[in-house]
């Protein structure tokens, strides 16, 4: 039995505070059960080095926990730097979010979406994709209000989550517990209209199956809608 | 005339959110006007090498800011790595948190503050002095109900505020506003018998004189009370 | 049309050199196409301080790139630190190989594989598995020829291929040229078994449909028995 | 009884020798007692880039120990970076040495302090403030010389020096020995005019009161004034 | 007696593969008996900032050696930063080649040479020099194909080879076990004309005389010839 | 003509301050003309990991410049890290200094030599190692007076100096200025009794003959006598 009779294919709680922060441009406290983290979307009028001169604008992401966001202190990255998972993490949710965005509609400005956890209880970057991105469109939102896009930049809606195989079973929204003693682990990020945009399956206990992970495939595409319901509601997004 | 009419002498509305944390073993929100901060105490059953084997423990912070919690963006410091002036300041808040413990009492433990701060609106290091009190005398409280010590190892409590001197007046708990263009700008941290165990007072535009640091010192001896009494209330602390 | 008229679903010519190292305890070049990587085996009698004294064993891997590998020169990681990209690999090739001992059986030592690309066309980390794999298997072998394990350490074998879709059609073993146009790059970690032990599937330019990631599954499914087969054949395993 | 038979309220022996080094627009080595500091001033005729077009200069300031200045050998800052304790000190110098600088009469050019402890008693930091004034007074003194100013930028001197409480007693320029017993310990900054800069005060042992503060800051006053006499003298300043 | 009843003044069998890398301007596969490295030369139109604008080339040199290059495995530099060691090898190797370029010639490009050792086995810095300079060769050659300087910038070759003293005999070419056991270890960087570019003479066990020095000199002298004549003949150079 | 009317084969005036630093268990300053080192040593009563447990002692130096030692200022290595060229010269003094003493006889501890420049004007590599055989023989000296060796660690004396080819003529000890435009640059450690412990030589502007060398290395040579008689005298060392 999963904690507070959840099903296997239920999501914990999930709520999703727009304008958190008031000096972002965008800005959302995502929390999903006891996983909470703050993400803001910060404008830059330059874009990296790379970019410059080409006309198209850039979306980035930084990642970070608060050394006790977990259950016991992990040692602070601002002393011993960023760590490879940390650096993993916000790769993903950077290339997850750039799918969101038109980059030449943007033009030459960089947003970079910050995805700060405040409480760790499992699925802390499928919760960052799913609040950075009501950060980010809130700022692009803004940034219209103040002087339009000749085309708006936003293309989709991009959310996530993450499943898992515990006990054989295929389940939905791992918590850190169940997450820890899974056999397989899976993130899945989509869009608003179903389609894929990102998949990391590993497998932790025993190598897994086609069929495995199809199952898992399924119980995102499903939530994938409920999640995207509550970003356009929380947005005022029109369908 | 100061934002919402605030008097000279007054200071912004502060609550204190005590085991805000479900993890921490001692924890608080500070929120101070617009300076928010979380404090957590994570107690580590070691001391640093250099107290090894003496018997007495140590009570050390870590400080932070998210990178928007300001106006403007700052850099991650888990990228560029902590700046001067976050080593300054958590090395005044472990000082200062140091003077409220008998470390003989404690025995071979570290008990380490993190203070990250949410939104910084002036004041975040006396802002993380007072609540970072509150979540180490939480953790020592939850030590106690498990394992009694011989001695309670907490010998007072501490507080601080920040004051300066703006347009010529002696003015408590400068918003970033007004500290960005004070004359004077200082931080007391006090116990709450209002004694004194830190003051750093500096010139930002021209030289004060003796009689202007004991104003400020006055307002700073008056809020301390007042912080006093709401910590020993959120903290059922008796007189 | 691709490179070499190569069908969709034709991989490069693969080759495995075991022992390319006098002084490894495991050692392999493969060579998959342009893309060659010298894989070794080291051994270490110790393990982590995190699984000290639990009788069981770890394996890790290191990856890097010459600073010439590639068509234009790359900043060389001694001197600027491992970049995110390294980090994400080397934990990849880490995690892959880890499913294929049983880390009982090994008992408390590291096998550390550095997996060092000495020239770069697309697929550098599939190589690396595949060769890492090898390195690994003659480092066990050796091990066990010198001192028997009780229970022969070696579980299954691992091997790995990149997959995407290119103009619409879903290719196996993507060259550099084709990776960085392709809509959709996808990396494939399977046991000789057929069972999936990391999947990695990454919409670079437009999202993706469960269908078409299935297609890549199949095209790399496929092509992990022929990589199997070689990789038996060069270790002398019996099916 | 003070080493030498030193009064409460006598400093130690304090030598200016200015120009000490031949390559800096100014020097100055300092000696207080035992405590030998070098202070140089290079002029850079850029301004830091958060200053750029603004038409004004700056002053800043870097801090140092050789690692055998002190009684057991501290490790190279060179090897593991330079300590928060270091930094604090750093920023306390050219926060310091500013004041007595008229920015838009300087005009976009650095002058930068640099204060190596030679050997270290106690007092480094304060000392290094009143060496390094005289550097900077050199500097700028030559740079006049040179080209001469539209508006002189020296506007006031600038010296500091330590107190403390030992033993229930408040004493001036506290000696290493005296500094690591001291009950409470503070640096003042001040102006040749007698106003106040930067004050520093910090608990050691026990909470102090207003009063013994007010005591420390009578003894640093009276210090002030001969130290400003001194430095006058040998930078040939006149009242 | 030496391995493979090598004589006193006998190389061990050098061989040199220029063009190793299908990527790079320039390259060479150098192999000194066991001891591999591989050299690449990039081409880059800039040079570095101390010589922008004055129409200057310039020549730099990387060296690194692979983490199990070696008997027992070394840390990864990209892990832990480039060591003493290696600055000191990697600074030698771009001495020695800026010897052969007349850098008026080049004009304001650099030509990087890296030296990644796949296997050590002694004389890795001497190979280096050797290897490094027939990729410069290649590279400038090549450049010449392609867009004609006005006056060739090769005006030499270099070539480097180490020797020592063992068991009070002087021998050319250590190999690593020769080399870690020497009283006396000397490298020697020269010109095909014989002329001297950079000696390198270490006591490892007891200081030693002028004259050992010269029989070492000798030794390396008389090598010098045939490694240029290899570097000649698989460069295509007249005499 | 040299400054100052030096003769080609004359040295700067030398002088040795010995036990400069009140602190260290040896010191010494060395002035050769304007080139001024700060020499200590330090004794540790450990041996790094490497040597523990094998009884045997350890000699190890750092060498570090003032920033404004030079004629224009240099980064500090504290902010920056310490350079190729710092700890390419720290492992020669290491190195030459390690010949002087007897590992055995000094049994397990370790002597650290700073060597720690205030004036640079050429040669600051090997004032230090001069005056850091100085710092050293005092330490050595001192730790036999308080407890004594079964054997005198001390097995020779050790001093270095430069020379170059200026103009087409050999020089001995060369000024900043002209080793800024040598041909050829070359330093010799020697011991006292006239062996060579290290030598390098460096073609700047055109490489070098053997005749050339030999003409260098007789300078240097004849220098080293009159080196070797003033750290005797200063040390009170018998012949």
């Amino acid at each position: 039995m999963r904690n507070n009779n959840r099903k296997n294919d239920e999501m914990r709680p999930l709520t999703l505070e727009v304008g958190f922060n008031p000096y972002a441009e965008g800005s959302c406290l995502v929390k999903c059960g006891n996983t909470h983290v703050i993400c803001t979307a910060s404008v830059d009028e330059k874009v990296p080095p790379f970019l410059k001169g080409q006309g198209r604008g850039w979306v980035t992401a930084e990642y970070g926990m608060l050394p006790r966001s977990t259950a016991t202190r992990m040692d602070r990255e601002a002393v011993r730097g960023q760590s490879g998972r940390t650096q993993e993490i916000q790769r993903l949710i950077g290339r997850a979010l750039r799918m969101a965005v038109d980059m030449e509609a943007l033009g030459e400005q960089t947003i970079k979406i910050d995805c700060d956890v405040i409480q760790a209880d499992g699925g802390t970057r499928t919760a960052s994709v799913t609040g950075g991105f009501v950060a980010l469109a809130q700022a692009i939102s803004k940034m219209h209000a103040k002087k339009p896009f000749a085309k708006y930049p936003l293309k989709d809606t991009i959310c996530a989550i993450s499943c898992g195989i515990c006990d054989g079973e295929a389940r939905l929204d791992l918590e850190y517990e169940e997450d820890s003693t899974a056999e397989t682990d899976a993130n899945f990020v989509m869009t608003g209209a179903g389609k894929i945009v990102e998949i990391q399956g590993t497998a932790e206990g025993a190598p897994f199956s086609g069929d495995d992970f199809l199952s898992l495939l399924n119980l995102a595409q499903k939530a994938g809608k409920d999640i995207t319901d509550m970003q356009k509601k929380v947005l005022n997004l029109d369908d």
